[in-house]
């Protein structure tokens, strides 16, 4: 059973999550980003990294587990690479300025490679993948998750997470490419959607500790997540920690605090982002036409039984933003509860 | 029921590769180059990529699919990345001094990015994503594959290829994590070579135009390879192809020219490989610390019953090299009938 919902517009939204995040102590400017972004994973559907975080954000900001007036810099530098300490920001902070080094990178690199170290969660990886497309560039995305649900293929001990990889690709006159995914069947956000929704996980989501199905998300702690692929999913959670953590000197496997269970100690997020220029590599233009016909010819395959459409990555994202922008942004009523009792806390006025 | 073998060394393949190479019309550097990362395919137990390729390459090159005196030059250059033409040669050879280029490259930029377009088929991701190792960098390779047989999910003409992904990333007392995976559930060279000694494959593989498993090796042109987590793996294989493929100018989708049917018009594979300078993070002893750790936390996670031990990435492949190095590379007694045929047809000495 689904449960009901309530809209709301993108700027209302924006406005209620900067209020908050001023009233629990960031800069302006800083509480504009951070809501910004919140508010636009919301607009394209990614509701589990949107304003559904914004209680634990609070909490983790309350209990110290965020620096407020972080100095964000950087490490290392080379003419094909960065790599920023986030001085424990909000992640959004530190992401959107990795973002901004990427392209500057770029565009006299050609390719420019960005990694963080003591970051946080920062929402859904194609937000930032997506920020390179305005400069004709291709971005990539790879990211540690902030909680451990994933054992090594075989195992048990839960020592990755969902790692997520984006990808967004500039097209012509077509929508861009935007692919954005976690490793394993389903993101751990998703499961806590479902949870707040009340609803139940399909079968092959996720597994308890005796291999069996685990299909009701308030235990979901009882069980972790299934690669895609199997041993390949492990495969590529592990490579993608290792790019985006690792490498970073960041937090990864055993290292992973789990911002489900602890608020106050600094996560530690690895994350990376890469900026590709596309007129590095010869002709803009050709390019963009040459990714249109590919569109075009993929969505005119012929359909396998009762398929009505075939869809490219970011294309239902993109749908829902031109929806949510029409119709507003669904907001779960027992969302909206845990925001009207948050906004009470702040004191700042409810979201309507 | 599997067939007989036998057991050839290293260097009595390489040097029958080489000879076969030789007398197709390769410069005695080329044949070498070709032949030693052929026989290495094998060696590390990627029996799909390796001698059993020399049939068709023999027959492509007699074809005047490839070029035998080739000018691979460098098209597009900037700090952090390269575009290569490989002038239709050996992929093999594009792809050699594509990773030479992206380790000098990091070593300045301190990532790199190098693309090719006019490749061909190289062999299997991991053996240019592992060229980077001995140089303490990472190394990523895309490539879109041969021959397409993966549809859009949903859809039923293949307009995609397997397109696979490597990613390699050196250790310090340990074997280093090699991943090296199709974004399909199998790659179709394991298809060709189920086919080739005889074997079926299993349920899960590919399916037929009407969605029911199809497990006959032989009946492979009759359906299609199904994408590791569904829309996912499509995602994954639609994004490296268009890294690999679309943005060097290379072939992808509709202009993908099936290798196995044609062996005269020129293939237009692209490939791309990234070297990311360790170094440039920070202290390289410190990284490598940090991937034995987690090497070792992920191989002692307690396990599901009736597993024997957790496995990394890339260390099956170490296992088989270390125990073909030793006992000798297996090649199954029906491919073995097809390289004397060839041997004899070329007049080089057969392989023993």
């Amino acid at each position: 059973m689904k449960g009901s919902v309530t809209r709301v517009g993108f700027a209302p939204l924006r406005d209620f999550i900067g209020a908050s995040l001023r009233r629990l102590g960031l800069p302006d400017e800083d509480a504009l980003t951070v809501a910004s972004l919140m508010a636009e994973a919301d607009l394209q559907g990614s509701d589990g990294h949107g304003v559904i975080r914004l209680p634990p954000y609070a909490r983790r900001i309350r209990a110290g587990g965020i620096k407020l007036r972080p100095e964000i810099r950087v490490l290392q530098e080379r003419p094909g690479m960065a790599l920023l300490d986030g001085d424990n920001a909000m992640g959004h902070l530190v992401m959107a300025r990795a973002a901004e080094l990427a392209v500057d990178k770029a565009h006299t690199a050609g390719v420019a490679w960005v990694g963080a170290r003591m970051s946080n969660h920062a929402g859904p990886a194609s937000l930032y993948a997506r920020k390179v497309l305005a400069h004709d560039m291709i971005g990539m995305y790879f990211a540690v998750g902030n909680a451990n649900h994933l054992p090594p293929w075989g195992g048990m001990d839960m020592l990755l997470s969902t790692n997520p990889i984006a990808v967004a690709v500039p097209a012509g006159r077509q929508t861009p490419i935007v692919l954005d995914m976690a490793t394993t069947v389903a993101a751990y956000g998703k499961v806590k959607a479902k949870a707040q929704r009340g609803e139940t996980m399909p079968e092959g989501w996720m597994i308890d500790r005796e291999g069996r199905p685990l299909t009701d998300p308030r235990c979901a702690e009882e069980g972790f997540l299934l690669p895609i692929g199997g041993y390949k999913g492990y495969g590529l959670a592990l490579v993608f920690g290792l790019l985006a953590g690792t490498l970073n000197g960041a937090a990864m496997g055993k290292d992973v605090i789990d911002f489900n269970h602890d608020d106050a100690s600094a996560t530690n997020t690895g994350q990376a982002i890469v900026a590709i220029d596309v007129a590095a590599f010869g002709d803009l233009q050709a390019f963009k036409d040459r990714v249109d016909v590919l569109i075009d010819d993929l969505r005119q395959s012929s359909r396998m039984p009762h398929v009505d459409r075939i869809w490219l990555p970011g294309e239902q994202s993109h749908a829902r933003r031109v929806e949510y922008e029409r119709d507003g942004i669904p907001i779960a009523t027992a969302l909206l509860s845990s925001l009207d009792q948050l906004a009470d806390e702040l004191r700042v006025k409810r979201l309507e």
